[in-house]
């Protein structure tokens, strides 16, 4: 099967980062895409930015001109997968949902660690919205950018386990979610010096997507998730990046 | 003052309605300026609409020219607030979240009456991230498109009349939110018809916003809402309308 | 239009600090009435007073022998509002609300500043049955009794400040609610130290009152704030004050 | 023992059947004094009339000038139960909340069965403020104003058996709260009829307001329900009926 | 009448306390039973030990050849009780409920200090599904193995004065409740140590069964709590102790 | 990798049903091995045989004397999951949570529909408790009891179709999961007739099972699902069925 996974920023290297890390986890005989927005922000880390983003995905999947079989939105706590579920049949899986929803096959409570306190109520509320939050002991800032997780990934490292320890200790988490697509491949660290198991959402979300197709499972298509009505829209599909 | 106005979709016979009665309501000395995306759908009835809207709506007033003391974006149940919140320093005010906050000042539960049973969902999940879901009775769906609100506003009046009955009825909704910015001006055949209060959002988003620039308020910038970090963005602004 | 602002306890100090306040923010053409209960509490700090309180404020509000458009029950956290809802048929505003449901509009989170610890059960519980809780931060105690805040103005901006700015650096409030009718007017000196919106529970009334004016809104009849059914009241009327 | 039990009506034919249901329930040694406030409404229906018996309540209370052990508030969905609680140092028990509490010992969700339908959101917000509202399959009202029970007692248990039988079937309630105090006494014939538990609320806070007495445990007076402060109270108490 | 109390470890001193601690509390004419299960763990501090417990106890239960009026399960967030309840006629309660359901008329918030950390998402689970948590502060843990608090009480009570004071200082609880069946007998000293009202569950629940029995209520039928369908059965009842 | 999957009835006809439905959605080289309990009932429709069963299956699991990478409870809403986890080092994955969690990636709320009425509580209670229930759009019961199913399946398909098309149209489901490890295999025929995505959930845990093992994911053991303490056990491991 092939799996896309879109990267919500437009770096690529975070798009090959993360595409790797699918790759190391999918089957033998998944095939793993990734893709790269034609428009948006080098990072995602607001609400402007992962708008943005949303639309710069949809517009990136709908342009990808080959027959696939699942589709993994890989930010986390952005917007955008509701669209991506109504213009596509097949399955759409968000790492921030997978990483949660596996998580909590782990342990009683997981925590999030994420890059910016800003991104802190983005995330919050889209697992409040999937209704994976009742189990989150909390969602912890490590004060990196986005992309100082690419320059610095010693530091980055640091600056998780730090939070993470704190999450297991003061907040009672069992379990660690990654809480950024760009640190795909920290999980094997930050599991050796935290002691409790750690989600990388990339990882996660490939099996999902992988779970679904072979299980025949897509999309339901009865109401919130409907194709869009025809209608008049102007100016898309984008594809201004071409 | 000067308040734009913002419909979410291209449809400009929408806007100028929009506009229309935000001036009814507005105080003497207040300007309201309707906009109208310069991209988008005819109307916006789903998730894949609503995240393009998203997008059109910061861009269209991002591109006004002008000074301005508040913005109102003008659809119920839509994407997108926060990221106006961010980029702009002036109050922004959903007319969702206005209808509901006023709702609430007139009876211990409101109900919001809609367009498409497809766009429910979407409306409960935004009033749920704004805190104001707690006193709704119910969200109710008239079966009516947004533009047949145009073309035949009687029967779109019954049509909206028949699930306000019930959800005072069945529900016990002690008043009714008119859920569609293209059903603002509606809202006094209504209240005749159902004996209860009816809250047009773009008449309370109005009354907010001048009050929150009456009372220099406005966003603030400390966390969620803060001004986008800079960094480099692609294809932004679009303006490709123009 | 004519607007009543009760104060809850029988300071007549307050009542002119809370009614000074009231009119600095009110439009032009809106005359502002401060009422001071003809019995109760020198100052509220509990539920035995609130309650005393409630019947206090709808005993002098129903003596007010001139038309009036609005009521303010000036009073955070306080019991009654239902009780004047129901007996009045023009619209009925508690700061308590008013502060919360403008916040909303300014931040993700918001807190309130209240006066002594034994009053943030009560403010909590108020907040929940007005279903404005969700997105409340933490309500904090000053440490102050309410009419220290009249003693020692500076005393109290102090303490006030110094709770705010916990509650935005640990609670993560993006917002500040003045959590007493005392506090009015001290909104821009703690505006100024924390740099986070401050909302006035007063201002924030008188806007939304003269809104539900203009928008000829009033309290829904049709169940829980029906008026009264005609019965045998013993003592009411109460007016002993006069 | 002795048990103040206080009925929050002036209609002494209530009182003393309460008071009678009370006694028929205590233990050999336990007193029972019925007592009905000096003030207020013959029945009470509705948020107005029940802050006017809160005062009324606490007022005929602190002026009974003899010893007792406990003291209960015998009006569903009353407000006034948290002043008592500060004015008093032996335990307060509200039959709303008894009714409640005993239920759940019984089985897995419950309902009440009240008067008015006025008074469902009243019940509802108490229970919910008493935290004990996340097992209530529904509160339904049986039509019937406070007074009909006495004058028709018959008429009363068919509408009453009429709404528990539909909360037993439609809501899935495997207990049945007399929602009313008025109600003491129908409890056997209607458990007769319905085939489930049926709690009276003024029988559940005897023996609940006796096991607190025996057990030695009282109201926590360290912050919520702290004696009030010492302070100028005007027109308190009130004592005008005597 | 007749009340049995199961310990839910195998352990008889803590029975023979459990028993006496019950029995100090017990009105004149009610005869306290205590009863060991015949197989499971000498103390219960996780889930595995807690459902061998919770069939032990039905066991054990079932097999007590005399009749009864009552039955207490003695294990604090222990699985079970909702068995007993099927197969019973008589009342059943839980202490961790009991104890729960008491403290809500003391004060407004409680918090249960019990043994192991790890016990506490026990109990938290126990009193969420019982529908009283919502008024729970807390849950601390003292660090105290069960047995441990047989063998040296003052250090326990030293510990869990400790968390008690945390419970009321940081968490606002107003009400503390011993969180372990081996705790009875202790809350009189802790009572002494902390200021706050001490709740016991043993205690709270013989009066809670008591007066069950007095008003002649039983677990409802209807539904959760029916006797199990008569159906094949391999290996039960155990007895394998005898 | 083997995976076992333990029925939680003691009839093995329903063991060879689920296994071979497990087998039938394995990768290839996943070896699956249905256990059935040595002793507990025939069908688990109740708390009392629940609690039995947990016991009976942990106590099975133990007695597998090969190594395993992974169980499955294949109860739909029993107890007993999180003593598996504190027992074992593999990953645990009941059906219910499986359904569920798989189901939310399909649609905005799924029901779940199950056998009997009685059970509807518990799946209800275990949703709540795995953090799972807040896009649960209902549970439903067919009225067939877990062997009728076994029986006669054409009427199940028959009476699962029924609720399952209430569910979507009246309670706005968009994803069906067969709330019964005896469904297994319905799905494809239930899908047919009501056109929305069918979760069985056998199917779901075998994927989910799988993918743990594969990303390396195991029950965390710092708190809650921490190997039980060393002890003295009566009666344990039981074993009897040998």
């Amino acid at each position: 099967m092939r799996i896309l996974i879109a990267n919500v920023n437009t770096t690529t290297a975070i798009t090959d980062a993360i595409a790797e890390q699918a790759r190391s986890v999918a089957s033998p005989g998944t095939e793993i895409v990734g893709l790269t927005p034609w428009f948006g922000a080098e990072s995602v880390e607001g609400n402007f930015e992962s708008y943005l983003a949303a639309i710069a995905v949809m517009d990136r999947v709908l342009n990808f001109d080959q027959p696939y079989d699942a589709v993994i939105q890989a930010g986390y706590g952005e917007h955008g997968r509701e669209g991506l579920q109504e213009l596509l049949d097949v399955p759409v899986v968000d790492i921030t949902d997978a990483a949660a929803s596996t998580a909590m096959y782990l342990g009683h409570k997981y925590s999030v660690v994420t890059t910016l306190d800003r991104t802190v109520p983005l995330i919050e509320d889209r697992l409040k919205l999937s209704g994976l939050y009742d189990r989150c002991a909390s969602v912890r800032a490590s004060g990196l950018a986005v992309l100082d997780l690419e320059a610095d990934p010693q530091r980055a490292v640091q600056a998780i386990v730090e939070q993470a320890e704190r999450a297991v200790r003061e907040d009672k988490a069992e379990v660690i979610c990654l809480g950024c697509g760009g640190m795909a491949g920290l999980d094997e660290q930050i599991r050796q010096r935290t002691g409790v198991p750690v989600v990388d959402g990339v990882s996660a979300a490939v099996s999902i997507a992988e779970s679904l197709v072979r299980l025949g499972l897509s999309t339901s298509k009865v109401r919130t998730y409907a194709t869009p009505r025809a209608k008049k829209v102007v100016g898309w599909p984008m594809m201004f990046g071409r």
